[in-house]
């Protein structure tokens, strides 16, 4: 099978650089997977397209070096077995706050004995090569989104889930939990207190932790913490604070 | 953020208009918009399309005046999390039978701490404004369907449920439920009375009250009877209507 | 090959009530040929979709007894070779003005040796049947539209030529030439006598002749002076028409 | 209501032979309903694609004489009532283990007082007929799949529930689910007596029966043994294995 | 009719800032649209998408304040006829060489008698008002690119064309006409001389000329050389410039 | 540049085996260039979808090592720009019936000053590679078809057009042009000695010349004559063949 360069890049102790991707176009995920970035994550939860696209997302991260994954919008089984069977190289899955939240998640995506997932891989199999179907359980990468302080206070639990790779960090939705607005600094009082404790937690257990990042400084704090995954912005973060740029200096 | 035009209408005390898209052209879906229509609300549930194309109605229906709303195709957190992400301005949802259903519908439309929904409003943004987050449990609108006897005999618990603004009734499966074929007459015995007990319950707790109408009869009494929303009809019936008097006129 | 209603209707000296889509929505055309429509006519020249929508806008037309027709954007022999491929049962095409424009019409709609169209039928076999190829010249249906005064002085030169089975009359883009506003009545002084010349000259020419009516007081006009095929209006026609009746009365 | 060539065939005792569709290509989709088949699936399970693209599906399908069938996602109340409003005249559940799971899709699939479908069948008014309320709950085949070891514990339980029609059998889950390779013989060892089991039980009981067939061989097995539906494969497999073939031929 | 902004600016004496749309996303489209740009122009030339999706990218842009212009394919009259009638407040044809070409170009754009614009303005009557037809012609902008020297030579010729607004510059396709490898500085030696020759012919004879400029630099001496439209990069550059400087940062 | 397989199967002086692409589907067309094809033809002519699809199908081809290929549906000069630009390493032009359609055909292949292709290569450079400009004229493959008698009598002028690289041949269309039907025996009399002729005037002054074959037998016969491009058959027959060799064993 072809090999997950995100776990390679785990061996190697580097950093993925992830592209997000929130809008619907094949264009501009195989422009994010040409500019370099190691992965690029299809976004169904926020993004602005259902089920219908990602096939053809997924066929456009495809043609590039960048892995191809995806955000699916819940925890649900049926969703995550089509996202998979479609050619997804690792499943980030929204709001887990508990051991049973992550059970149904691993659920989803490991083949029996580990998990549930129902065999029929499509594309998986023309992405990953013939032998998919053995080794699909170690390949495909599983991370949990802790995004609220329930989901902090178990995150013990969540971590021993067997077939569950990691956590990745939604520092948004974990803010809004703890009562401090979204978008503001990340190392704000309790919410940095907090990032810090799963990071500490998931490399303390020896297991992947990513995160999203608001902005630049976040991002670089994070490598210096060395997390397995930053994220830095979404694609409309990246054309809108470009265009911003553009427009300032021609409106001067 | 942008003002919700069906709050002003109920302080008005006039009633929204509502068109009904149920098929997937953002053409008729502007088009509805522009007619006068208060609001237009892109059916899910029965409609004939799914989640990917719900961005660009929802874009049509911005282009104009009107509210753009969604019927959601069932209580799903992960779907309507999404909906509202592209913009929509309220959610119907269908089958709401008890309390419980009506948190659960609550929790996925209000942001903490009055629900759980997850932070990421992408089109939201755009349409609604940058205050997005501070104002959207205030500006968006949540009807649950009730359809059901169930429904009916749980009315004032649905009605407790706070952050849901009100019902919209669904006559067809409500006299489904009751053992009455659909597309009859809604004054028709017991149906009529169940439907003038919701609008009543609705009214006396100041709640707020919309209607699907088969036909400009029950629209004219629903007026009367001083509901907030009246939805004359859907697309495909306005269109079959004038087509068939066209086609008698000419096959005379 | 599947006969063609158009021309039985021909035979059986009736009109054919033609149905006019402009969106993009399989559902809406599937109902325009439920409704009781001889045929529908997606518009490829003023509707709002392009090429790659036509397949499935035909499919859709395929599962009910109306007859799948398109009005090409222009006269391109690329399009009108494609259009018919999909399953097209007839073409009208847009600003024929002279015999060159309807040569050059009838080489794309036509096998040789009437006509240069080249061989790959593709969902045209599947609707037509396999005898497609031996059958198609005498089947399909091939209106030039008259819409200028140009095209009005040289009807008797378009309609000489061979393959070309009438005319379809765009009555707004003729009242433009003559200098006329669009979307006043028919009758007005020139544009009247106009339209009933080009019937008059198709009628003892014995072809083919349908017309485009903005209005049903129009329609039952040309109802009664025998013209083959009658738009009554089109889709978005429709929809206006009956939602602002709705929205009328529960305004008033 | 337009009558369900399947259970005509049932009467006839012939076995339906089914398409499976995992493109997302309506071109294709006609194509297989011409070829011959009896029904065409389409798999929302393992195809790829999404619900925005059922409806054109569907309409494609219904252009030809095969009975248009889904294979839904999951057992989702509210895919399967969109599925039903866009046409299916069936519906194969995936991953049904006990009367629980069947009694769900069954209240998915039949009006009240059968199920709790919902009112709105849009399409499937324009394909059944006007007095689809009234037949839809005999006409439309509901089957569900039985492809785990916990599915054929409790097969009795499941043919129990009233409304369900029968059971389609999942070979290759099956095999997973008892700690063999998918893709193998299905006579192998326990797998060939599991599967013989059920169909057993289906004939013995007078319900439904079918299968998807991995290769020719396990087809003409299978209708040897009588069941109602055979699925020699789907879109993707007829396609690889001519090309296969085909290449082998010219690379020689 | 509702006023073009890009005219207003011109009495305004400031410079319309124009985003330049190549992916096939509505999403993208009205992020750019209510960045600040003043205008937002759909690439058809060069754009990965086609004809179906114009409408939706139109309707994005419509629900912002930027003015939605189109860059056709190429010259063709029936292309733009449909992208008028789909709402564009201005088009930008590419490869106008001559006389000829830029009268056909303004033929296709006009309605009689300045042109030969077929009526059935669609979603225009939408988006522009109902007094369309009366106002269209003052209202919607035509701009012909100049990019080879061929069209250099005949700037004036392509000047006196009545109906025509002015010139867009494309940079790019001029260099490569005078031998010059595109993508390298515009003031090299004879292309800047060019570009400025041109620039002065558009003033001197107060006509529109706007130019797609490669980098900022380049924006900024447009500017000040008081060009009325500026084009600072197209989607693309914009996500890969921030794209690449945010990875350059990470990987440090 | 990414080097072009086509040609160095030249060199190798192997056949390349090439498929058809007619139906929309992203999945069909990564299921070919998987199957072991050295290149994928998608086809514009007669395929049943139009451009939009265009990019996200070559993506699909991308992810492959086939090379991907377009038949454009007429020698349109903004069509063929826009095909390569979405990123096709060749191009087959249908229709080439002299030196000066030759001409025009090239000329929208090729940059100036072989040619007049305008620059923007979007997806072109990311499929390619950052040296596009430089190499594209050498790289990219140009084919017209000869499908009349006409062409076959201009054989000699087309192929004497600097910047087309060889001959395509369409036996059916070549067919009819000489009164023959189509889809029988190629050997048939004189369309056997015809298509022999053309390959012949091809291989003698070392152009590139390929087929499209009815039949294996035809392809076999191709082959044994050393053309350098073979297509046996397209994605519809292929899955029509299997499915009609299914049906009957099933149907026995």
């Amino acid at each position: 099978m072809r090999p997950n360069r995100l776990r390679e890049l785990v061996t190697l102790k580097r950093p993925a650089i992830n592209a997000w991707l929130s809008c619907n176009s094949g264009y501009i995920a195989e422009v994010l997977g040409q500019c370099g970035f190691d992965s690029v994550t299809v976004d169904l939860q926020h993004g602005q397209f259902g089920m219908d696209v990602v096939p053809s997302l997924l066929q456009a991260i495809s043609s590039t070096d960048a892995m191809p994954l995806v955000r699916c919008a819940e925890n649900s089984f049926g969703d995550i077995n089509k996202i998979l069977d479609s050619g997804a190289y690792g499943i980030i899955c929204p709001m887990i706050d508990n051991r049973q939240d992550a059970e149904r998640f691993v659920r989803a995506c490991r083949y029996p004995p580990l998990g549930a997932r129902s065999y029929g891989p499509a594309r998986g199999l023309l992405y990953g090569g013939s032998d998919y179907f053995d080794a699909a359980n170690d390949t495909l990468l599983t991370l949990a989104m802790i995004e609220t302080i329930e989901g902090v206070k178990n995150i013990d639990d969540i971590l021993d889930v067997a077939g569950l790779d990691g956590i990745y960090i939604g520092p948004n939705d974990l803010a809004i939990s703890m009562g401090i607005n979204p978008g503001g600094s990340w190392e704000a009082a309790e919410l940095g207190v907090t990032i810090c404790h799963i990071v500490e937690r998931c490399q303390t257990r020896q297991k992947y932790v990513g995160i999203f990042c608001g902005d630049m400084a976040m991002a670089s704090a994070m490598k210096e913490r060395g997390l397995n995954m930053l994220t830095p912005g979404n694609d409309i973060q990246l054309i809108r604070s470009e265009a911003g740029s553009r427009l300032a200096k021609l409106r001067e």
